[in-house]
């Protein structure tokens, strides 16, 4: 395979997932850290580079660019027990990893962002008016989750694929965003599973 | 393959995207209609079988449910033309359908359904705060993409695929929402490409 650097800012699930990923596929990868608070992504070199879309993670694979944690995230997994040969199983992989991009993410993620790393102080008054709605949104989706993994050891196939890295990464952090995982007794026992599983690192490893 | 029905609201550009799918393959797909505006996919009855995210649209395979509009594309064109064999060109495509749920649809989506459907004078006043950042990432959103095909015919592989469709079905109604193709010129010769093509129908075909 040809060399892989991931652009990364080492505190964003999105960037942890490709490296949990490689982590459980044994693949090496180079590691570059870009600051988004001090908008480090959003230089004209980045934009010009890396990414036109300002985001990251991005994962470089020789000389081409490939945005989207979940791209990323297929692409080194493609071929592998992480995704399921299936193809409904596939799909429903997928399915959840869509999932959590639409309506996990812009949630869980984001009340995390704000609250623990920007500063709800620091929030303009257009963010802060969405904060109720984005609480909602994202007990929802944990709850949609908790339903689901109520008779599952895993998301899909019954066993660990890309499904679990694509949720588990911002689901283990939700106390950052004022979630309480005593609520969702399913996604707590599935995050400690992801966490016993060989291959595993943390996101501050 | 089993017996495809696709439950949906013929104005969504969600469900249009599975049928501009199975049209294109020549697939025939059973369509079953819902309300969304009147909370027809929120009955006990449609949470408890079809979707418990209370979301259109829905591929059912047989017995078995498939939500998320993107991961239903996949499932019928896994092993089709729509799909680039090649490993990296199948993880951009997936890139931008990754793209389209969380930069394109939340924006360009959501104002057509907000502008179009719901009128201004019904959203809420949390709902009609959020509207000027809508506006700033769907304009974002369709820059990217008229960069992008300033130098290419279609979004990955030099050919039409997943991608195409999943960006397609928002962008060409993107008038509904307040925005205009002629600031994207790149993007409107993409569109009459898309719909010039065999195989293609109308979002109310």
């Amino acid at each position: 395979m040809e060399q892989l650097v991931l652009h990364e800012d080492p505190v964003s699930g999105n960037c942890y997932k490709i490296r949990l990923v490689a982590s459980h596929l044994g693949m090496p990868i180079e590691r570059r850290f870009y600051d988004t608070l001090k908008g480090e992504t959003r230089t004209e070199d980045f934009l010009a580079k890396v990414n036109g879309n300002g985001r990251i993670p991005v994962l470089q694979v020789g000389d081409r660019f490939l945005p989207e944690s979940s791209a990323a995230c297929f692409y080194l997994a493609d071929g592998t027990s992480l995704i399921p040969e299936d193809r409904f199983d596939r799909a429903n992989m997928l399915r959840w990893m869509f999932f959590e991009q639409y309506n996990h993410e812009p949630n869980v993620a984001t009340l995390r962002f704000w609250l623990s790393f920007v500063g709800e102080d620091r929030l303009s008054e257009a963010q802060k008016a969405t904060i109720p709605a984005k609480r909602a949104a994202g007990e929802a989706a944990l709850l949609l989750m908790d339903e689901h993994l109520r008779d599952r050891e895993f998301f899909v196939a019954g066993r660990f694929t890309l499904a679990d890295i694509a949720l588990y990464a911002y689901s283990h952090v939700m106390e950052g965003g004022g979630f309480d995982r005593r609520e969702y007794p399913a996604v707590w026992g599935w995050l400690d599973r992801v966490e016993g599983l060989p291959g595993h690192v943390s996101i501050d490893g």
